[in-house]
């Protein structure tokens, strides 16, 4: 029996069939590869080529998943800015692994990562907030994310308030998180579901690549 | 010092002032809230509106985070299909716990449910999977998903074999699996990071409906 609420989706399919991967055309080093397809997915001009969702557990075990904006990256280190007593701060502050999935329908292609996460210097986190729009610094001194608050009436009243102050400091618990990654996975979707993918695993210091089964 | 495979995208920023989203603009029941949502998302007519990031969680409790198109819904219960050996599947069953995100980045609006996962009876996932079309079925006997495999000759050498038989039955530990929805949360982005954010969580048995901060 059908109802208000249902839906079906069942004949939505996509072809896949835009690109390929093989194994000759992979860097030996994930972090490359990664570099190469963002690049790619920078250049198409596509939105949120940097938008990733980042999954975090909780103390009962339980996932959760939002996005996040890559900030940058270097050498299998992945940061991204946030206020650290957020639900994602909270259940990293318990349990540090973490994973992250790029996203790129325009080209059919997904990247996965794993690994552990930390905080970056303050330092660093200030410089990063000293050079965001001043409406942005506003918002994130006047907001603690994922927490209550009764209506948006309040938060604008702080923000109206932070306003008569030349300079926003940053907040003590915003800042950035580094991704430190141990696993890697590229998939380019191909026709008939037979899409292409390829693991990287960090192995006694070298990076193992494997295909795996679509 | 920069190296080849580093990037900087600080200065990616997006603007959300599409939307905004007001408590009294909210069903009571979110399953509601989510029809609204993704029927406005599919008639935008934009790419892959039933693609969702599912996060599980493996034995070490780290998470794992890949897209899957939902492909029905009812009654607060979101059903996919995929190979029950896949990486996912493998995590399910030590782990039931899991958290979806839908981003539809041309509306800025994320949904977010949490709950936990079971399979749907076998004659539902026989029934789809016959409605499938053939070379999708072909695949998904070929493959066993996310498991490694040496070659991509194999796998076509594997489809080719099983084009002789008329009719392909749905692979014993292929089917779907049903998320029972306990939480939900609603994000419409805002200008200057003011984003409105509703959670629906339940409690005995009632959804109770707060504003969570930016």
């Amino acid at each position: 029996m059908s109802h208000e609420s249902d839906g079906d989706q069942r004949d939505v399919r996509r072809k896949y069939a835009l690109n390929e991967l093989r194994r000759t055309q992979l860097r030996s080093n994930p972090a490359m590869q990664f570099k190469l397809w963002m690049d790619e997915s920078l250049a198409t001009g596509q939105l949120d080529a940097t938008a990733m969702s980042l999954a975090t557990v909780n103390a009962m075990g339980a996932p959760s998943v939002r996005i996040v904006l890559l900030k940058h990256y270097k050498a299998h280190k992945f940061v991204w800015y946030t206020d650290y007593r957020s639900q994602k701060g909270n259940e990293l502050a318990v349990n540090p692994q973490a994973s992250v999935l790029f996203y790129w329908r325009e080209l059919e292609r997904q990247i996965r990562i794993s690994g552990t996460v930390e905080k970056i210097a303050q330092h660093e986190s200030a410089a990063y907030f000293g050079s965001r729009p001043r409406d942005s610094q506003l918002s994130a001194a006047a907001s603690t994310q994922s927490h209550v608050i009764e209506s948006r009436d309040i938060l604008a009243e702080r923000v109206l308030q932070l306003q008569f102050s030349d300079d926003v400091v940053k907040p003590e618990d915003w800042g950035g998180y580094q991704l430190n990654a141990h696993e890697y996975e590229f998939w380019q979707g191909r026709v008939s579901r037979l899409h292409d993918r390829f693991r990287y695993r960090l192995v006694e210091g070298v990076w193992l690549v494997e295909r795996l089964q679509p």
